[in-house]
């Protein structure tokens, strides 16, 4: 079989506060095509197909009219799951009846260990679950991180292993050793709500959604699908896209999905992005990020690069300006205690002491775990 | 064919700060168990399954597992519309999945000259409606109301009558005549979005959801279901069920449902209220109102009177209290000119000038329209 592998739809998000779901909806598209083209026999969607659990009401018909699409009228068997973004009970509406037409979508940890079985495979839809729902559903108080969970969670999958089939999980986490974007909500703090690659060793495929560069983790059979839209300046230079997997030899081969409109970053002086001889060479309805050259203050600066780049995201200067207030900038790559350090040392001039550390993972800890 | 007719489950609702979803789940456990001692063949839910449109999650959760209880495991036929307090996009999730178990959900006015055959019976579902939908849906800027909307949707569906049918019209709107409870949210202002009965002469019944009193319009062939629940205390007396109608006679038995907890409403002195002699004559779990006799300000009222009637909505002066600023009441029933005349007299000292009258109902005619 031919298995189309995508996930991290988000559809409802904006972009600098621009509203994608005209792009999204080209996006899908352009997937559709893509699953006709190559006759896939069936489409894993591996989490958040909405940006937020509460989506306004044309998101809502936006996404059921996509569900719709694939499975109704082109009789595509989905095998989906929810995402941290999603709302699992919102999502599962319906979900009872979707089965009658191979729409399986899995939103409660409970519904995991129920393999889906098509042509020679077995799927495992586990949807994004927190500790606390493995801690409820094992009758287990010592799962207190996804990592710990995961034990369980696989050899509850492996028992019921087919040994004449394959196994193929479909999964929404953080796989350990992953490098996130910038447009991710991050889950993890600590280390140990990322699942060791060693857990994942049972199955032949592991299909995930969760984080939007496909290449956040390079394993042999482990895959991110990544989004299918450019969502943060940090993906710029990525190709977005859709996997689709063989699961007689379970080798995938990316496709890439165009993005219409682009997503660029420009670096120049402003004299120069505004000169028409530059930009006439561009697909100025892109949307675009500008990291100026330049360090002085420049007045009503976003509405003069907006007559030009009307779908501008944000202006940042390369050299910082001229007032060091302003230059600040914070790498959100870091994580939560990183960024905490970060911030009190240049606020205070010196570094957090082993008490100071001590409390705030405490804090940390609590807050993640609530 | 033994139809039952319910409506307005307003799922999520709470009263006087009580959540009544577990009030709503017996309520649900009662009808179900009405629809199965009457071998019922199929139910028509008549709009506000759900009380707002922005439901949290267990409300959802609890509104799917109805349905699926029904519609999967009772094998039930549902033929069911979207009211005003229900969310069309939101409610219409997975709406063409569940035809195929015969579940039928109507949330668009396209779909609602598209007539479901059950038996001897052509049911034409209509969900609640703007004039706007009208306006867009008929192509005539002229359908500035309901009344004149319903014109052309009346029409369209007698074009589709089979005459070897009867003809039953699933509807949730105002009643010309009808006569309003206290926990309804009013969408008619001047009278042109009630519905004339002799516009639904057509039907051999029509089965109506919005009004909470089941006996608000008195027509021979025009039914309203009522609530399930006593929402208000206007309600208190009325006794709240379910209708069976006989499609071969078109005559309907009114099934009554029980309330768990009752609510009642209590009319006596502080005193008498609170003596054990009284009240444990009564169920004081039940949702209670109370209006005292008493006059004089009593400190710590209600929290006195919970200690007894822990489910107290509230507490109002049958004489009202000695100080006259608090004894002031509004008379809910009033539609939004009447009130806003009762306010002015009663700030001001005289009643509204014609220009002033004019001024309000072109206002209230904007607000109504958007």
């Amino acid at each position: 079989m031919r298995i189309l592998h995508t996930a991290d739809w988000h559809i409802g998000r904006t972009l600098a506060g621009f509203d994608l779901l005209s792009t999204q909806r080209q996006s899908f598209a352009a997937l559709r095509q893509v699953a006709r083209d190559h006759h896939v026999d069936a489409m894993i969607i591996a989490g958040d197909l909405y940006d937020r659990g509460l989506a306004a009401e044309n998101v809502v018909d936006t996404v059921n009219d996509m569900l719709r699409t694939l499975n109704l009228e082109d009789k595509l068997p989905l095998l989906v799951i929810s995402g941290n973004h999603d709302s699992a009970p919102r999502l599962a509406t319906g979900s009872e009846w979707y089965a009658n037409t191979q729409l399986f979508l899995h939103t409660r940890l409970a519904e995991a260990f129920t393999p889906i079985v098509l042509g020679n495979t077995q799927f495992f839809l586990l949807p994004y679950f927190e500790p606390a729902m493995a801690r409820h559903y094992f009758d287990d108080d010592s799962l207190t991180n996804i990592q710990s969970a995961m034990v369980p969670v696989v050899n509850k999958m492996v028992a019921q292993f087919d040994d004449t089939k394959k196994h193929v999980l479909v999964a929404h986490f953080f796989a350990a050793g992953s490098t996130h974007s910038g447009s991710e909500t991050p889950v993890n703090v600590g280390g140990l709500d990322a699942v060791p690659l060693d857990l994942l060793s049972p199955f032949d495929y592991v299909a995930l959604g969760h984080l939007h560069n496909r290449h956040a983790v390079n394993a042999e059979r482990i895959q991110y699908a990544g989004s299918l839209v450019k969502f943060d300046v940090s993906e710029v230079q990525q190709r977005k896209g859709v996997y689709i997997l063989d699961t007689e030899t379970m080798e995938r081969e990316f496709v890439e999905i165009p993005q219409t409109p682009e997503f660029l970053h420009i670096t120049d002086s402003f004299a120069h992005v505004l000169d028409p001889g530059f930009y006439h060479q561009i697909d100025t309805d892109s949307y675009v990020q500008i990291t100026l050259t330049d360090t002085e203050v420049i007045p009503d600066l976003m509405s003069q690069l907006r007559q030009v780049y009307k779908r501008c995201t944000g202006v940042d200067r390369l050299h910082g300006l001229a007032s060091p207030m302003l230059a600040h900038t914070v790498d959100r790559q870091l994580d939560p205690m990183a960024l905490l350090n970060q911030f009190y040392r240049e606020t205070m001039g010196n570094e957090l002491t082993t008490e100071q550390r001590g409390w705030a993972a405490d804090a940390l800890h609590r807050v993640t775990r609530e």
